[in-house]
């Protein structure tokens, strides 16, 4: 049982109700409501079937009224009533879901009609957090939920998805089964103490805890990979003018435009053009630093500007016109970005331009520069060798995948993994420093409690809110 | 059965999907799904329990999977499905509605694996069409959840209600009814021409028509109130600059805001402004042009800007400072105002402001010019007599209203009943010049042809088209 506060544990006692669809004009909307009484106070103001006699998982079609005048019944809406029967709805609760046309008026109705029969309005999240209060999903596929709901690109969907159905909650659980018997056989000797036994053999014991280790490692080597998809992969072309650069983007972005080209509610920074290679979502940062002073780029690559825009990004590709260019020129200017975080794709455009005669001499001078920043040759006129381009930048994204069927996406659980991490640390420390049984003990609990928190077996109503606040309403 | 052509009659062997509820972030989004082979082909990318072999109207949880490749199937979303067997569904076939998460990335990919396994995307109000086609809706049915799901005040929803729920057509059928009736006689006569016998008195036969043109000239006189309460009664308000006319706009607007303040997607004016006073929407006509000129406004009031939006508005305001106007002005200023079709509202404003001493002489001489056109005293500052406004713009709206249930809304129908009532009036003229009984039953056929259109016994494809397209998508 998750620890609650009272206050949250009362307001499970409410029946709640929320427009489920987004706001606006469409065929149909559906408002959803939830609460023991759910089923009753939907039936007080539908004429139809009776609702409270229904089978759960059937829908009904009849009028939502306003009762609040018997001698003059007014009709707000013909709609189609489902029931869902506790436990077996997505709260856990007494469920109807209420689907009616999509006006704002009539869907505003309606509420206000559940409202003065007794329901209250729902706030963000607050069907997940029953579900979640109600055992129906642990807190890492209540989480998935929202990632869900905001995914746009294959990969962010499926990572979200294998999230929602529990494949992440599965992997921590398991770990931490195996903690807990870990920490059982210690503190079985703990109780013998004064006798000085050993149920098991402390090598084997450390392999165990390494081997943990080495799998909340692998999770948290995945949060870069994880938070690239779900966040989008930054991305920056920088470039002189003329060499090509806005013919590169639109090569891009025309191809793989992404589903959604910016997230409304997100605080993140204005996204300017985002595209999917791969079901990889890449979002171009566009930075007017860095347009405004392509001229002199690379030369005044020191105002601070550029530098922030190019530390933003996980990918700096550096387009470049390989007629007019020198191997010089290049050198100093490739230099000059090696020194960021960013991976740098040298690209080498116009590559129809150049002379055949010495086409393979220049290449080569390109070539020789850095082993390590060997360019890509593109025509972006000809749309020649683009290909290799997407290839390289989602080898870029899938060189940073762990061979693990699960991915850590989301902040809150990389900090619990990090400080289960520590918590394993010390237990490998204190082995090899002889520490005694209760001390290592205390360590092991710690790690345990940590893997518990990311599923929610450990939760404070701060977190609950944090975590809920973030959803839309009628989730 | 409707006149349809083949295209129309072919596409319906078709199995249909669009999203139905509106586009963008939500908890929900419902996929619709309609065809005779609807539940077949969701079943075939559904995870679950085999939905060919459940009830009507029942829900079931359960994954939309892509098929493509069996060997590495992928989870799109997990989902309720909603059965409904024909003909106990919207369309009247076969129909699914698939509730997922409210994500448009899982919405299109969904859509995308439907379209995979043989469905089409919907065309606008298609589902209605059908609907319709299959007799489950007359045409002024399907054309009312159109007007329903637009609908944004009490009046302008009522309306719909009544329309959607069968009120109108149950009017026209009605009507149609007694002329066949009557035409059935007039032709019985034709059959015994040669023996010149009267089956029915022609005094009667007269009362039956001219009754059943009373009634349509009834529904006909509706459609002005009837229009105004579907788009909102245009108002505007003129006045010198200082009259008080941005504390009205205030008073009015802010106590009665109006949920949808500008509707997207229709082609009428920007809708700068609304307000719904006692259920009835009313428009504000922003028109910079009596703005600008209200200086001068009435003055200058040839200016082509300015007659125009007074023209297009059905009342005027004519608000004026009753401290610093003379009645000399006011006398002027209205005279070029009532050539105009619109109903003018004199208000006389800041009357706290007149001298105690000589107000009634004031008021006197402002009530004396014309006395069609007394003024309102109200104080915007002080909120005086404000409530007296309301209830003039309630009563001129009211006014309007007809001692009938049925209220015309559109247009197709008030086209459809000036020509009924034209044939109807033929039908009248005729037997005042004792016309032959085949050139009465010609008149009369026309009318029961015209009525006819209204429900949808007569239809064309252009009609159809006309009407259904002007639908949002998966209604």
């Amino acid at each position: 049982m998750p620890l609650m506060s009272n206050y949250l544990r009362s307001d499970l006692n409410d029946t709640i109700c929320a427009l489920a669809t987004p706001e606006g004009i469409g065929a149909i909307g559906v408002i959803r409501i939830s609460g023991s009484n759910a089923i009753e106070l939907v039936n007080n103001v539908f004429k139809g079937k009776n609702l409270t006699q229904q089978a759960s998982h059937t829908a009904h079609f009849g009028r939502i009224i306003e009762s609040s005048n018997p001698e003059n019944i007014k009709v707000i809406d013909e709609v189609l009533a489902t029931i869902f029967v506790a436990p077996k709805s997505y709260t856990g609760e007494n469920t109807v879901e209420i689907s009616c046309h999509g006006s704002a008026y009539i869907q505003q109705q309606i509420l206000q009609t559940l409202i003065k029969q007794g329901a209250r309005s729902a706030k963000p999240g607050e069907f997940t957090m029953r579900a979640f209060l109600n055992k129906k999903l642990d807190l890492t596929q209540a989480e998935a939920v929202a990632d869900l709901i905001a995914s746009n690109s294959e990969a962010s969907h499926q990572t979200a998805m294998t999230q929602m159905r529990g494949g992440f909650s599965s992997q921590i659980l398991d770990l931490r089964e195996r903690l807990v018997n870990f920490a059982s056989l210690i503190e079985l000797e703990l109780d013998f103490g004064e006798e000085d036994v050993e149920f098991a053999s402390r090598p084997q014991l450390k392999d165990l805890v390494q081997n943990i280790l080495n799998l909340v490692q692998s999770l948290l080597q995945s949060f870069k990979y994880g938070n690239a998809i779900k966040n989008g992969i930054p991305t920056v072309i920088v470039g002189k003018p003329n060499a090509g650069k806005s013919t590169l983007l639109n090569a891009l972005i025309n191809d793989e435009r992404a589903i959604v080209s910016s997230i409304a509610g997100t605080t993140r920074d204005t996204i300017e053009e985002t595209f999917i290679i791969d079901g990889i979502l890449f979002r171009l940062i566009d930075t007017a630093g860095i347009r405004k002073n392509t001229n002199d780029a690379i030369e005044t690559i020191g105002i601070e500007r550029t530098f922030e825009s190019i530390n933003k990004a996980s990918i700096v590709i550096y387009l470049f016109d390989a007629s007019t260019t020198t191997s010089a020129e290049l050198a100093t200017e490739l230099n000059a970005l090696v020194k960021n975080q960013a991976v740098i794709i040298p690209v080498a455009n116009k590559i129809d331009l150049l002379n055949e005669a010495n086409k393979t001499q220049i290449i080569d001078s390109f070539n020789n520069i850095n082993s390590l920043y060997k360019p890509l040759y593109v025509s972006t006129l000809q749309k020649e060798n683009l290909a290799q381009l997407n290839q390289k930048l989602i080898d870029i994204v899938r060189g940073d995948e762990v061979k693990n069927d699960v991915i850590i996406t989301n902040m809150r659980h990389y900090e619990a993994l990090l400080n289960t991490s520590n918590a394993l640390q010390d237990v490998l420390t204190g082995m090899d420093l002889q520490q005694t049984g209760d001390l290592l003990a205390f360590d092991i609990r710690k790690a345990i409690f940590h893997l518990g928190e990311i599923v929610g077996d450990i939760t404070t109503d701060d977190l609950l809110e944090n975590i809920f606040s973030k959803f839309c309403i009628g989730k």
